[in-house]
């Protein structure tokens, strides 16, 4: 007895996160070879021509776990039934434009897509907020969500989990460890600059860390920075292209990791239930456990005097953002 | 014990089908996710940067099979010691350049390219050539590593399965049936408006396709030119960007199946052993079965008078294709 498909809608679907996340998705790597799919492609009007392309693409990929799929400029009808959306689709910052316009345009769609996702999707829905700033965009979206009700707003994410993936790696090169062995790294804050990777806790074989690191100094003169950095390195090496492919792969572990589970901490951007001192609401990376289709914030997690002040700065920008975009609320 | 890593190099790794591509290599979706893989990126210098920008993001894909990678633009080294080597490094038609020409310039690259790899991939190397227009740059490669020796010459393919994906998606929106429930579907000839989708002898669950659609003026009047003319409308649709996204699936698929074996007839483009009356040498598209790690043409598949015209047509074709490359020969 094959399993009943799910639907997975997906903003900005003729983007470039979009080109690389939406083939993988239906080839089965995000919820299992087994698990049909079908996806459902949200886009502005105008790019319905570029999203029926990248339709006819998924088609001669001749996947087997894509069990259907369609394209629509309504957020309602887009989001129709969906247990999982993935909002990719934000506006760029243009040239000029400063940081509380970008948050307000911005502002705007995900205000829109809360409350459509609220009307229309499935009650259980998860949905993670990928397009920037995407702890602010999840925080509007998660408000116009709750003043609809019927979904859990407790289910409305932001991406943490590129800067996640980008300490794992610097961990590894640094040790010489596998990927793999790493447990208990946390990003703890808001998807920007002042977001805090933390490594205090986190093992590898049963080995500290830091110990396997040694060099304190590293952390600051390099780790902290590097993730910090990272983004706009690789947009200067790839010529003004960014980081597509890598924000992809985060969103897929992301969602497979709130659905299948995982026997790990895991950082994901998530609604503050007032833990760690964070005010309840803010959309805040936090470690998470995840189990049968849940995730719960891991309490106990030791809060030294350096990383309280990590988090405050991390909290205090939020809070600013939020005070921009109060129109929206 | 872990498995030994492969070796796999893929040639124009900063361009558009290997942004596809090499991600979902790395995270061991093409050999598998116990299979740690070293990927091998070659480039022409002047796309270094990008390349590293390629790179980077690899790394902040945190793939636990990712077992190293390196750039170059050395062919003799980028293909050193690689098991797989798949080359997407082509050069695209430009405005007012002929065909003649754009088998020259590339003939080039293709002549270069499979000397170095018959000069220093493990001398097991499969080799898949993406890059336009593949079969005869594979003829070329095919060519120059023979002069060389050291590896078997029939291990260089070129690549058919973008067209026999894009076939098999169209005979299941057909018919209603699912993807995996058709057998013994061929693409016969050239990777160009010439190659023949042939599902003469094509089944899904026992039933015969042909008897399934019923009206045979399908095949004349919608299947074989919607084939032919997909890549173009594609292009149409995405407002001027190509298929790289299906074409680096179909990439994937290829190297998997001959790799891990196939319980279905599949077509690769494959050095013509004189089966059906292909002149030998000739690289073209024959229905395959692959079983440990090795392929072989099946055979005895009944060729009638129209299918016969059609095979003459396309290898006519590569003789033209042929002639005009001589001097490369």
């Amino acid at each position: 007895m094959p399993k009943a498909p799910i639907r997975v809608a997906v903003s900005g679907a003729a983007g470039k996160i979009a080109y690389n996340l939406l083939y993988r998705i239906a080839s089965g790597e995000m919820l299992g070879k087994d698990q049909p799919v079908i996806l459902q492609l949200l886009e502005l009007p105008e790019m319905l021509p570029a999203t029926k392309g990248v339709m006819m693409e998924l088609e001669d990929c001749a996947y087997p776990s894509l069990a259907g799929m369609f394209m629509s400029a309504d957020p309602n009808e887009g989001f129709k039934d969906a247990e999982i959306c993935i909002l990719l689709g934000s506006r760029p910052r243009g040239a000029g434009m400063d940081r509380a316009s970008l948050l307000t345009v911005n502002g705007e769609i995900f205000a829109v897509h809360g409350k459509s996702i609220a009307e229309s999707a499935n009650p259980d829905v998860k949905v993670l907020v990928v397009g920037n700033p995407c702890n602010t965009n999840a925080y509007i979206a998660r408000n116009a969500a709750k003043k609809v009700g019927r979904i859990n707003a407790a289910n409305i994410h932001s991406m943490l989990r590129l800067d996640y993936n980008r300490s794992l790696w610097q961990l590894s090169a640094k040790t010489g460890r596998p990927i793999e062995s790493f447990r208990k790294l946390v990003v703890w804050g808001n998807h920007s600059d002042t977001m805090y990777s933390d490594y205090r806790h986190c093992e590898s074989n049963g080995d500290a860390v830091e110990k396997l690191i040694g060099d304190a100094s590293w952390k600051f003169d390099y780790f902290v920075p590097t993730i910090a950095k990272r983004g706009s390195v690789i947009i200067d090496a790839r010529g003004g292209l960014s980081s597509a492919a890598s924000a992809a792969n985060a969103a897929l572990n992301h969602v497979r990791d709130w659905v299948i589970g995982r026997d790990d901490w895991v950082t994901m951007g998530v609604p503050s239930d007032g833990s760690y001192g964070i005010e309840e609401g803010f959309i805040f990376g936090f470690p998470c456990e995840c189990k049968n289709g849940n995730y719960k914030i891991v309490q106990g997690v030791e809060i030294d005097e350096f990383s309280r002040a990590k988090l405050d700065t991390s909290l205090n920008e939020l809070r600013k953002e939020a005070a921009t975009v109060k129109h929206l609320l």
